[in-house]
């Protein structure tokens, strides 16, 4: 597995100290979250919307519908830029100044590529449902050819990504700290899963699935 | 309060059924969020990153290092565009392509100005403290005049905005949910707040203060 090897724009010049160069740490990041932020260039103005996506290997595979704005620009090679974070706490520094986030945050750079190989795009199709919903591919009817065909799908490599993580108590002045005024610390913020709603369309007869009904435990 | 009118590029195409037009949605978006994601244009590549804001009336508040590229290219009158996105729960459909998610997502874009008068800027970072940390202001040192100075203040006017929500069960196939042949449904996912961590430098004699251990109550 190579290091994160940082071009010109995915070199991460303020925090320093946060910047991580540990592949394994990019396919963490992306792997914990469950949505991410998908920006493009649209009349030399920027778009930022959420989406789903997938990842495998050094590939993050994007979806949307054929008709969507955002997916016409990503697959006509334009350049996109993917950002995953994920917040883990709030802190609280001594300080207004040193308030800050413990956060996980990938962000990638590069052009994407339309999936038209029918087999290829199958494959990336299950892995952006997986992703999202761990277990759906197998357990739910698979897509029509008309559901197939209305569905592009976009691969970006991960060859240009960085990541930047923050932990830990406040990094507070030393003045502040031996002054020893106030309270600080970090109040963690973390994700939770609730009951499953089903749907009320169902009759009754079909149990949460063990894929759905486990997930609070995966995380 | 004016309903959001929508420009070209805010006009949203997709899932037209999503679109919400009350300011007051927007709002309540912003106000739910913790982090937003600022889209920026870099020599002509889009460029996400993760960061804090701050909301009061129609004046979104962004800040960050002086020294920071990404609030550079901001505060030099270039169009930027914000994303806060609420993920509120996986929708299972019965088909794969039924697969979704739920979530209040708002858009904003524009140009952002950056706030120099002593007094507005100070303001500003009060909103913006109050907003990822309530009750710091007030609790926490105030800024010196060098930490003051070594602070960017930029604001975005809502001006330009768009609300996207989704909620509720699936909407599958008439034909899949007739068959009735699997569970679907929603796993709803919220944030949750763990027992504050408390600063390894503190003596021990504070106890955490009501705007921090409360804060689980506030959602």
């Amino acid at each position: 597995m190579t290091p994160l090897s940082p071009t010109t724009r995915s070199t991460i010049n303020r925090g320093k100290n946060r910047a991580v160069l540990d592949r394994a740490e990019l396919y963490a990041v992306l792997d914990a979250g469950l949505i991410c932020h998908l920006a493009f260039v649209v009349d030399g103005a920027p778009v930022v919307i959420p989406t789903g996506y997938g990842r495998e290997g050094d590939t993050l595979y994007l979806h949307g519908s054929t008709g969507a704005g955002s997916l016409r620009v990503a697959a006509g090679g334009a350049q996109i830029c993917v950002n995953v974070t994920l917040l883990d706490g709030i802190v609280y520094g001594r300080s207004v100044f040193h308030n800050s986030a413990n956060y996980r945050s990938a962000v990638i750079h590069g052009r994407a590529e339309t999936i038209t190989d029918p087999e290829a795009k199958l494959h990336g199709l299950r892995v952006l449902t997986e992703h999202l919903a761990p277990g759906s591919w197998d357990y739910a009817r698979a897509p029509s050819p008309k559901e197939f065909a209305a569905t592009a799908l976009l691969t970006l490599d991960l060859g240009e990504a960085a990541v930047k993580i923050r932990s830990g108590p406040p990094v507070d002045d030393d003045a502040d700290v031996a002054a020893d005024e106030r309270w600080a610390g970090v109040l963690p913020v973390s994700r939770a899963w609730a009951a499953p709603e089903s749907c009320p369309l169902l009759d009754g007869r079909h149990a949460v699935p063990p894929h759905v009904a486990g997930r609070a435990t995966l995380g």
